[in-house]
């Protein structure tokens, strides 16, 4: 048989260029990846995911249904446990959930019936296998072949594998510090509107909190105005169109030894880390001069997610995880979704796998219900926070100035720019020459979609800090700092 | 907005039937359920479960990989336990995972080198969040819209649901108690052939052991020739076509006690348990007179997989499972896949969740190495055994004697037929009936697929006695044949 039985899927989906930095790490045992997106080995709880893990399985009795299917939208206590602490997250309500009692008293609390009955409700609440699944299958759920969906420039590269799988069209609209260029939306989808392709736009995808390439955290205001933006273009585009908010780095915020401090929501006057220039990092697709980062302290209680807008209750689609913070072996994350999308992505996750693991679940439960969850969560905000500024301290003393940088306040990456005409992807003499000498970072154009309105970056790097130890950091960065000298003087 | 964004798959996407059944049995507490597919929950290895958990997370330093990702295909040493251990299904070579030390040696076999480079091989198995998600990604990576699964009449109601879902049409090869009529499956070939729709033929998908919904098992030497016609047909489709074997139920056989006897596979002269006419149950799609099933023992060693089928390793999918044999609430299947279906399906996962729970597989791993597992399998089947043997005792007693049924061998499941027009559906008499008597079943007719060239049986059902426990299954097919009486006299 010389043809493929393959779906046009099938064909389409190819191997995501994370895999094959992924291999060459494997490969060369010496080598310090500073690529994977993967967490903090030494902070993973284990001993307090053996204690949650014994007290569910303590007995017979009490460990069958950890052992057994669940229904298809997940375990009714962690749906109410998850729809607490998200509105905690966005409003610091202090809520029963991190009692030890598993027991939930409806508390009252000085926020609208209607935001309560609206938007954190366990019912509109879909726990799925990590946030990624929520991803794919909300995109099924939206978007046909050739359908457009919106992104930021650049933004996480599985989602574009995702689309680009399906067959769908990424858009791309320029970031800045604080979030997406407005203007440069509108004028997206005015040109959208001028070309009859409105129709085919069903959401906009924002990674809003750390965003990963970039670290930029998306301002509250922005994302109201995103939703006042797209309803605005409602109308010729015949249908709803979504924001679907992808929150997986939101808890991994830097600033956490300072609660009290952290629920003001007033700028900070700390000034932003970058190496180049008083303006420091300028998005290279941003034409627009923007507040500093630094008046966005992002994380718990300080952004708001776009849930807390006007309007989201029928339009905002939230994407949240417990793996990340938590422990990324424990493959449990969570939707918050408006009808018709919930029934409809509800529905087909009754065809892949009709639940995600119970016993999973459970963990969460009990870490949730026990405050184990937000224990370790507080813990990996300062450890990420220590590697961070060790990242920091090595990239000051080893890159050159020629090279910009940008420094996180949360997440698990720093984004950095080569000069113009340098460029950094994996055929590159700069990666090449890295990977020679041992050290892995994720080409920055991988990050971007392939929008026809815009050449594609390519001289841009992700470095993360999330796995590689502290001396590894060190190290790393200064194999890196030494071939981006060579190469840049 | 009036129109709904919803693509349309997002539109197609229906509330599978089952859900309504669950939530009918959750609004009448006293319901005695034996629709669900549920599994027993008083042989749950909660205690197995915990220790094999507290192994793991002995230490930080052994639980850290387990709480941190994996890579998207699973666990290195979980495939080459599982590759192991299919190699044993299908071939009784007794392996070295059964011992304690996770370290695999390879062993000489008496196998032909070819057979164990392409078949069993580690590199071609992938881990996944139960074998729906294999069932769910194999589809994608296979079918276009509109393209043709062949499927077993009736077959398992949530593959189905898939088809249906993802716009594929499903043609019906009659069954018979020893698996496919092959000479129905040549005439649905040659008819698709006709008119001109062989290239539309993806795969067929077959529940080769304890069938759900029927209880059949499909002899091997079935599968060999269901392979031998497929590749006749091959040259006009103008692709391989496929045979996805949904082996989920195979561990679930119950003659255990007498291994010995059980590799032996002559004929059993073990009679049918069925109540109806000498000849027993007669599947009402099937004109062709089979052995009798008593003939075909299923389970571990004596019928062999379809990958142990000449031709097997270019054309066999299979999906297996540890979820059904060992904890629901722990999800991991897998699927042993060729090129280019493999890549192809990896890739696809690659966007679903890039790698099933690590913490989950690393269970698998060790109750597998330990011999943990085997030992479970083997308590569950006995377990199995007897709480069917007490359906069958009720059912004698009390179901009308023009009911037929069916023993069945393995698995969970009989499957009954009321007399010729007396419907058994969702809205029929004997349905409301039952559910008013406060006694769930599944209605036989949601597991037959939409196949205009027949008209849907309707008047099947089958009944669970996996979750129920013994008094509810006594109670319960009590109640069933009271209403059965009432109606049928």
């Amino acid at each position: 048989m010389k043809n493929s039985a393959l779906s046009a899927l099938g064909q389409r989906t190819t191997e995501p260029p994370i895999s094959w930095l992924m291999h060459a790490a494997l490969s060369r045992p010496k080598l310090i990846s500073l690529a994977a997106g993967f967490t903090d080995n030494a902070s993973l709880p284990v001993a307090e995911a053996r204690t949650a893990l014994n007290q569910i399985l303590r007995s017979p009795k009490a460990g069958q249904p950890a052992l057994q299917y669940g229904i298809t939208a997940g375990d009714t206590t962690l749906r109410q446990l998850t729809a607490e602490y998200l509105r905690k997250l966005d409003f610091q309500v202090s809520s029963s959930f991190s009692s030890s009692s598993l027991v939930l008293e409806p508390k009252s609390r000085t926020r609208t019936k209607d935001e309560d009955d609206k938007t954190y409700f366990p019912e509109r609440l879909l726990i799925t296998s990590g946030s990624q699944q929520l991803l794919y299958m909300t995109t099924e759920a939206l978007c046909d072949e050739g359908d457009i969906v919106l992104v930021e420039d650049p933004t996480y590269f599985v989602f574009l594998s995702i689309l680009q799988s399906r067959g769908l069209r990424a858009r791309a609209v320029r970031l800045e510090r604080d979030g997406l260029d407005l203007a440069h939306l509108e004028s997206v989808l005015q040109s959208l509107k001028r070309s009859g392709e409105l129709r085919r736009v069903k959401m906009i995808y924002l990674v809003s909190y750390f965003q990963n390439p970039t670290g930029v955290t998306t301002r509250f205001e922005k994302k109201s105005a995103v939703l006042k933006l797209l309803k605005k273009f409602e109308r010729d585009a015949g249908h709803p169109i979504y924001l679907l908010e992808d929150a997986a780095y939101r808890e991994l915020c830097f600033q956490k030894d300072n609660k009290a401090k952290s629920l003001v929501s007033t700028p900070s006057p700390r000034p932003s880390g970058e190496r180049a220039g008083a303006r420091g990092f300028e998005f290279e697709t941003t034409d627009l001069l923007t507040p500093p980062l630094s008046s966005l302290r992002g994380g718990e209680g300080e952004v708001k997610s776009a849930l807390a807008a006007d309007g989201a209750a029928d339009r905002v689609i939230y994407a949240g995880t417990f793996t990340k913070p938590f422990a990324t072996g424990a493959r449990v994350g969570y939707g918050v979704l408006p009808e018709p999308v919930f029934t409809a992505v509800k529905h087909i996750k009754g065809n892949h796998d009709f639940g995600t693991a119970n016993l999973l679940q459970q963990l969460f439960v009990r870490t949730l219900a026990s405050g184990i969850y937000e224990q370790q969560v507080a813990r990996l905000q300062k450890r990420y926070a220590h590697k961070a500024h060790v990242m920091k301290l090595a990239i000051k003393k080893h890159f050159p100035p020629a090279v910009e940088w940008w420094e996180p306040e949360g997440g698990l990456y720093f984004w950095a720019r080569l000069p113009r005409g340098l460029p950094s992807g994996m055929k590159s003499k700069v990666f090449l020459t890295a990977l020679k000498n041992d050290v892995l970072y994720v080409p920055g154009e991988i990050c971007y979609a392939d929008d026809p309105a815009r050449r594609k970056p390519n001289h841009e790097m992700r470095i993360s800090f999330g796995n590689a130890s502290e001396e590894d950091i060190k190290e790393g960065i200064k194999r890196l700092g030494k071939v981006l000298r060579k190469i840049v003087e």
